[in-house]
């Protein structure tokens, strides 16, 4: 199967008024962003992912794929702490025809040594036994407090190149990103976790990004992937970093739950799952106005969700 | 209820050959350690917890009770990331009689605020809306990455009284613990996370302890609670630091795991989950001759396992 590469959105989760998860509202997200261009990217850290229990998680993908959404389209987030529910996560999705799986590590194990962590991939890749299984690794040590040393990624990879497809790093730290690169593993594909670093990582041999902020703004972020050989390209990359700092004064997953609820008209699109919660009133207004200001449209949006 | 005091043991999880949960060779394992006069305190951190799924800790503690060890002996952890996780498996365990359970945070949220964890233990105690519910929380900083601040505690108790029972305190800092026992909360049951403390804690008002040792030798530890105001408490708190610092120097669980097996002539009881791992041969054969230079016996447990 073909690896992913490109532009690829985090899927925000949404919650009812009872703090359930709202598949509708979840669908009429995916589906506006997959016509923006964009791939999806489920249960990974701006989807509160693990704030959804295993059932959650796959009667969500179960419902999205049923109203059309395209599995080939779909990187699904799989690694939770215990090996048995990242076994049960990693085979749904891959029986349910998602192109790729995104595997945070055990991350309770902040402690756990690179032997321990190759078992622990291995131990999945072995029981779930399908050809068909494309994992990209989630390094993500800012918030899981566990990462994905270049050597263990090189191990992983050698011993398993068909499942060992890629990785997301959401270091925030480009040497990083450059030292996984440098591997030079065949065939295997770097994200960056987030759109600033975009134009590096294309130019030395990247695959796309994988970015927050995609699920409100997908189009200029997919333009510099589409474009990153152009003579713009810079300017663009500028564009988006600086784009990116209004949001990132607040917390992330809040921040775009109140865009995305503003522009879908739906005030419940705002709620997260405890311990996060939405913004308080008067930054979310400070946001809004900055976003109007800064020219955000969602076009087509409202209609998406509505559908 | 009658809260918790005393001395419980975090009982470790055997794995079968193929690592599943092994429900006989557990029930042996917390057979033995009741009939040593300790009670249980399951599915925490030495327990390997967060390696089991929700459903294989709701069947070992199903099949744990249906051996006939009472559930009033039993504080059972229920603490995930998940909202709808912990939800369960509390309700699950209030259910089953479970004298208490002992409540991680949601430790994937490393920078979550107290507000934010107030609302997520709040969000707990409104849904499981049972009485019989008592809660002891489960402040572990050093591996979770994430703890309870004194503020929190009080604000958590002062608001559900009936439900927040205590506190396990595995912070390794007893300046902490007394901290908690500064609040002056009415009958908050404050348990030391490491028996090197329950001397002190027992000083200052505390309920007991909740070591990992006590896996593997229980009796001197319970004697130091029962005896704390005796004229022999100082010696013994001095001996029982002593011999935790010999099985200290390697990996507490796998560790443990050794000693049991040793003891129950059964070496497939070494076996941890991925990402943890057994220890090394030699690792395993000096710490087996220090324990028996140390004198260490498991009276009966070979006997408990096999009944």
């Amino acid at each position: 199967m073909q690896r992913f590469s490109g532009v690829l959105a985090p899927a925000l989760t949404p919650f009812s008024d009872d703090l359930q998860p709202d598949a509708a509202r979840f669908a009429g997200h995916c589906r506006w962003l997959t016509g923006q261009g964009v791939d999806l990217a489920l249960f990974g850290t701006t989807s509160e992912a693990n704030s959804l229990s295993v059932d959650e998680k796959e009667s969500l993908l179960d419902a999205l794929i049923g109203t059309g959404i395209d599995p080939d389209r779909i990187m699904a987030g799989t690694g939770c702490c215990a090996l048995t529910d990242t076994e049960r996560l990693t085979r749904h999705a891959v029986r349910s025809g998602c192109r790729g799986v995104l595997m945070l590590p055990p991350f309770y194990y902040r402690g756990a040594v690179d032997e321990g962590l190759y078992r622990y991939f291995a131990e999945i890749i072995e029981r779930v036994a399908d050809e068909r299984l494309a994992i990209y690794l989630y390094h993500i040590p800012p918030v899981a407090g566990i990462g994905l040393s270049p050597a263990l990624i090189e191990r992983l990879a050698a011993a398993y190149p068909g499942a060992i497809a890629g990785i997301k790093d959401s270091s925030g730290d480009w040497d990083n990103t450059r030292r996984i690169l440098e591997l030079g593993i065949d065939d295997f594909r770097v994200f960056v976790g987030s759109e600033n670093f975009l134009l590096d990582n294309m130019r030395h041999g990247g695959a796309g990004c994988i970015s927050a902020t995609v699920n409100v703004r997908p189009a200029p972020v997919l333009d510099l992937y589409r474009n990153w050989q152009g003579p713009g390209a810079r300017d663009l990359q500028q564009s988006l970093i600086e784009w990116r700092k209004r949001v990132q004064q607040r917390p992330m997953i809040a921040a775009l739950k109140a865009i995305a609820a503003h522009h879908a008209g739906d005030r419940a699109w705002r709620a997260l799952r405890p311990p996060l919660s939405a913004l308080a009133p008067e930054d979310e207004r400070q946001l809004l106005e900055e976003m109007a200001a800064s020219g955000l449209e969602m076009p087509g949006y409202r209609e998406a969700l509505q559908a």
